[in-house]
């Protein structure tokens, strides 16, 4: 089971950023998002991007994150251009366990490293939690979440012109 | 030569979500972004990335849109979530020529489909243009961007625990 927790989560500077990595958590292959500050209007925009497309996503917003962080039970990784390499840490994480991300705004507190089992850079340049996020699913299921059905009332089948979706009712 | 072409920008809505592609785009080993709207801010930003964190990374804004695809030498690839299969797609581009990737905001006018020679999907699932452009980037260039050597004043060293950065003068 895959968890991201969002911290440092400001609702208006913060609002499609965040909004943009729930998404992602949901396409990539994880199964929950938990936000820090309680915002309805995000976890009303998860929501019904899970109605129309479906699949078994949760969000969570409002959470104590010094309490997720103590009493998580499996692998805890933070994302940070400050971390380890990507491509050597991966194969460090026994990826039988439940992981839990934890994807920061802008200054994360230093008891997140410290309880961080690795601390991970997708690249130590200055980017985007979204695109450090998106990577670290993409390699932490092996590419797989491309493929993952989620069986909505909505869905688009590829095509190289035009747009083609499909309604199930 | 990698260029993005980051179309409807929208100075206040968009500002930080083309700040990231910008960002993006440079880390992951573009050549250069270009942005439709004129927008100083976003400019001074990348240049201030540059100046510290090293690389030729270039940013142009307020950018003719439909004379560079018009007049573009090489492939265009637009990235959609109603587009073909990314693993499908990624084999049949030529890395040889120079390619062109566009990224839109909310609505894509209808010529941009027409135009590209190829619309490529990164999941058929409504998730982040940020998103899109880091996995389509690490794709393209087979992973390889991380190694990629900026040369900055500033160089982050890759640790587990805590910041380590070198000021090189």
């Amino acid at each position: 089971m895959i968890t991201i927790l969002r911290i440092g989560h400001r609702i208006q500077r913060d609002k499609r950023i965040t909004t943009h990595c729930a998404l992602i958590s949901r396409a990539f292959g994880a199964d929950q998002i938990l936000i820090d500050t309680f915002d309805k209007k995000i976890e009303e925009t998860i929501f019904s991007t899970c109605k129309r497309f479906g699949g078994s996503f949760k969000i969570k917003t409002g959470v104590k994150t010094k309490k997720i962080i103590e009493e998580w039970k499996g692998i805890i990784v933070h994302l940070t251009m400050y971390g380890e390499k990507l491509n050597h840490a991966i194969k460090k994480i026994d990826k039988k366990k439940d992981i839990l991300i934890i994807v920061g705004a802008e200054k994360v507190p230093g008891y997140i490293y410290e309880k961080a089992d690795f601390n991970i850079s997708i690249g130590n340049q200055p980017h985007s939690e979204v695109a450090a996020l998106a990577i670290f699913l993409d390699r932490i299921t092996e590419g797989k979440w491309i493929d993952k059905k989620f069986n909505g009332k909505l869905e688009i089948i590829p095509s190289n012109k035009g747009k083609k979706v499909i309604t199930n009712e």
